[in-house]
């Protein structure tokens, strides 16, 4: 009996299981895969993301390997940092001045050395199914076969084929949506608008940077808001008028949603001289960070209201304590996988903003979440009931097949199919998009599947129920 | 490839899965349905629960099936409302004077339209039971199938054996309990007593509306509340008497427990003097909300005394947010499907009363739970070790297939299953509480079959420990 | 139909399943199955537990089948307690002067006629686990059995090959850790090593008397701390040195690791002067519970600088609420199962620790939790990208067939597999050690499986990480 760990072998090519994330079970499997074939080939609506613009408006190469698969994308880098491998050797920017490996098949091969440290992640998942997938590779990547699956990638993304968008209509994307700031002049949404190509790319709003009184340069932020938008906005007046200048104009890119990140699910519906006078605080710096919460609260409930005047959908994201390590965020900066989900209440934080607009029935709110107690405690019953509320997707380190699994089995009792929205990928990873909505799909069809086994759903409306989660819900959630 | 939601058939007539809610696997199918063989038509013990004894003591035939069915049942209008259906188009009553659809047929029309809204929820599995079961109806409600259906159930509700009593008898309740407040003369119990009838029909004691200073009309409250029980409630002694002398009144009609509903699970044992002074600022309405909060938790612990001296079996039912809704508590009144979920401790909130009373063995308290993260982290560690508590079932939107397993799942392990006290269908709807009971015997079921199929418990232990779950730990737990 | 609970057979001969705790369907099982069969008989390593080092230095019989089974297990006595059985029934001892059941007999009958309340719970598997394995007793325990049972451990334990030695090396146990004080003179462990037996015992450093200003004699304990270490413990510094000191001879005895048992999980990293003033006041008896707080908080950070220097590996093991019951601990003492756990926050509570050291790759600290909530919105994010932090085994209650499911589903997606630690069996109950660790690799083997048949891990791969798992990692992580 060896003590030591067996030796895997280094290389297999039996590629991705067919059946993969569907019940064990015979006839839940036969019907797990006979529902998964009616929707696997439906356009992905991808209406949240954060691919860039400027690939689908320039549609130039991808650079390598690394800098496609490693550098940007912080599931990758976070895991292989937390087994003690430096950032700054994948490559990950520095702002310190400190130097940052550069070689990209070096970058590469660290990964592959560490591959087996993604075992039974999504990211494995993801990244599999991308390179067979999209990029025809099949063997299991490790020491052995890095050069070679380096190589093999490099070469396809110097073809045409595997520009973004070739890739965008293979990857038969209907419409995809990105997220800009209000302070963004939205110039690669117009090259694509003025290129005359047909992919439907549209943006979204997100002005944290202008609702946050603790944003990083957050006057200076305003001034710039109001310039942009041709108001006044060292006034509450135009401020708000500033934010119904740029709505309109991001509506004018297809945006049909905001979007806000705050660390918290409160919300505040403030006397309007209240509100004011924060907002003044927050212009001079003065705001006390609990002030400077109350307001980010307050401006959700002015969101909501902008909303009921100009129809964008509203998301709130809520629960992220951002850019946790002190020592990563001086050395490298904000958004490296340093960010951590916490305790999130949402039944008295919601409440100002329900009883200002909770029941009326042309606006739309989707909650996410990163606690998952959140699920079947407040945010399913608060869902299955306010015709305001829907639910988003299982999010960020719940975008995974357990996570997935879990939100249906939490939220579907009380919240039904119809108060959830379909799925979002929420990824700037471009080419795992294909995966990740596969896995969804595959998720959701087990679930369903299951469901049926058990007597809770007849087979008929089982397929029906698919065809919705993959298509319709997102579709209709986000009025796309 | 069609990208429209294909179209389900309108009419199913499959009926209801013999094998519903069962493993998948053949193994633990196979155990399962051999246990449940043996507890299925076992007596229904219900001890607790919300049924109108009014139905019992008149034996009137209910209105009609929209009456029965929709109107008065929180889960099913909240549905409807969350996806932009008025709570007037359902019929349900308005307290701002406005109108509410009285066409019980047009109420019966918009919910069989919205029938798939319902998919994978209890409330479809309950509605369709009762629709089989008790009605003999099997096709899918739909637009196509309402009338047919409405008028299939209206018919029905005219005959004799449909009157409460009848069913009743046919849904071989072998005790039923409803729940009164102090204030309450019992007459209908007295009526039901009275008549001959045989069914055994109990009240429960739930004294919210003259525990909490909180509650409206509270010194009013109070004041009848001498009046009932011949006490003088100006006094802290006299208020104390009174819930003696009512509890006792309470016993007489068959009640064996109390039940109390804070929005925490906060107790208090406070000394006599504190718990007089906060009595008699209550009375005067000059509670503070934490001086509200702290005679509630007071109340609990003097609850519990009482229970040592008479016997009665204490329940705690925290942790909802009641009528979250500004909006509809003004138009439609308390609750409206709008009592939401929060965070509950137990831990340091129960303290107090475990201090004073938790170590004796003749009085037995039965935890209930809102927060599903408390199962396995604080109320199965509690119950596996304090010889007065016990732990009530799945309670609420936990009431459902997923609910329960997940109950059964955290709680099994830590406190066993005899810290359990069987099944409450805690409902007000009457032709639901086969079904209910039929969905726990299930799932007790299928978790047994899956201990047995994994080995961790024997095959002949298992049918012991079904009919444990089904039959006898209720009885024994109430003391019925 | 008979309403009473059926009689089940009192005596089952049937013996433990040797599929059991493996999935139900027939693909999984049979991958399962044949990963067990490379993992079942590797060594135990065992690096964190609380066994008795006079056991292994002095090599005595344990006294009979009540003192080794019942008297000292806390899970077994809480179960019995909860279900009315006095603390005093069972043997155990009573620190107000009340008498304790002394006949060993008689103890193991009233837990033999009980044992059906250990139904479905880790005790279970585990006892039976214990009997048939170490004992070769295959009957069921109850009334009928007790005698038989008793008289056939008691004879066991009289025989040279039941002796702590004899068993030790029988469990194949290639190391243990027990756990003392920095008060303890190690003397058990030293006669361990002077006797010449192989068996490798190791200590582990608990410094919670010294460490914690609430702790019963923290004054006395910090002198008699500096007696043993040489070192005035009346200033700051001598503290600190003598920690160095006691930590170094904890080493010279095996060490490799320290253990923290805190309420909470807050951490500190306060200015030096600072802590030196709480510590001048925690001397005094003159903290707050606040102040109190913060110097635990801050000794964490303390501790770790320490383990940079000398490689200890430290654990933090918060969450508990001790001693729940005032009546329990004044009249049993401390430890008597009435430890509760409750909600425990990580994220901003690790921050100062982590600010502190949490990017150095030569620490190595293990978080345990007893809130599983935590799993996947706090512990595996950051256990997933900070290279000090590695998540501990699913603990105490959760040290069981589904809490340990549980801890993998929740965990493995964003921490992966190499961020965990393999097994603890953190027990005193020294028979139970090879069955908690059976019972581990069988729910790993079972995951793995699963993983397998969904398509999420390759089967070569999970032989190479069911390795890693029992026995690789924890040896790895612990540094043994």
């Amino acid at each position: 009996m060896s003590l030591e760990r067996a030796d895997a072998p280094d290389i297999s090519e039996q590629g991705l299981d067919p059946h993969r994330l569907f019940p064990a079970d015979a006839t839940s499997r036969k019907i797990a895969t006979e529902l998964y074939a009616t929707v696997k080939d439906l356009p992905i609506v991808s209406p949240h993301g954060h691919t860039d613009p400027r690939w689908y408006a320039e549609n130039e190469a991808f650079p390598d390997p690394a800098q496609l698969f490693i550098v940007p994308d912080h599931y990758v880098f976070r895991m292989l940092f937390s087994q003690g491998i430096d950032l700054s050797q994948l490559g990950v920017p520095r702002i310190d001045g400190g130097l940052s490996e550069t070689d990209s098949r070096k970058i590469w091969r660290t990964f592959a050395e560490n591959f087996h440290l993604f075992r039974a992640t999504p990211s494995r998942m993801w990244l599999e199914h991308s390179f067979q997938e999209v990029f025809g590779w099949t063997k299991r990547i490790s020491a052995q076969t890095a050069d070679e699956a380096y190589d093999h990638i490099a070469d396809c993304l110097t073809r045409p084929e595997f520009r973004p968008r070739a890739l965008f209509e293979r990857f038969n994307i209907e419409v995809i949506a990105t997220t800009e700031s209000p302070l963004d002049d939205l110039k690669w949404h117009r090259q694509i608008r003025d290129s005359g190509w047909k992919g439907r790319v549209v943006t979204a709003y997100r002005p944290d940077a202008v609702v946050d009184p603790e944003f990083e340069g957050f006057s200076a932020n305003v001034e710039k808001f109001g310039e942009l938008a041709g108001e006044d906005t060292t006034s509450w007046q135009g401020y708000l008028n500033a934010h119904r200048v740029r709505r309109a104009y991001f509506k004018s890119f297809g945006a049909t949603s905001s979007d806000h990140g705050h660390a918290t699910a409160r919300t505040e519906n403030l006397p309007a001289a209240d509100a004011e006078a924060l907002f003044q605080k927050a212009l001079k710096g003065n705001c006390s960070p609990e002030e400077a919460d109350a307001f980010r609260g307050h401006m959700l409930t002015e969101m909501a209201r902008m909303s009921l005047e100009d129809g964008l959908v509203l998301q709130i994201h809520p629960g992220s304590y951002r850019n946790h390590s002190s020592g990563i965020m001086a050395a490298h900066g904000r958004d490296k996988g340093f960010d951590i989900p916490t305790q999130t209440s949402y039944v008295k934080a919601l409440k100002p903003l329900l009883d200002a607009v909770g029941l009326e029935k042309d606006l739309s709110i989707i909650l996410f979440t990163l606690d998952e107690t959140a699920y079947s405690r407040e945010l399913a019953p608060l869902a299955g009931v306010y015709p305001t509320l829907k639910l988003g997707p299982a999010w960020w380190f719940y975008d995974s097949p357990e996570g997935m699994r879990r939100y249906r089995e939490l939220t579907t009792e009380t919240a039904g199919f119809y108060n959830t929205v379909g799925f979002n990928d929420d990824t700037r990873a471009f080419c795992s998009i294909p995966a990740r909505h596969d896995v969804a799909r595959r998720v959701d069809c087990a679930y369903l599947a299951s469901l049926v086994t058990s007597g809770r759903l007849d087979e008929d409306e089982a397929y029906e129920v698919a065809h919705d989660l993959t298509y319709r819900l997102a579709k209709q959630a986000y009025r796309l």
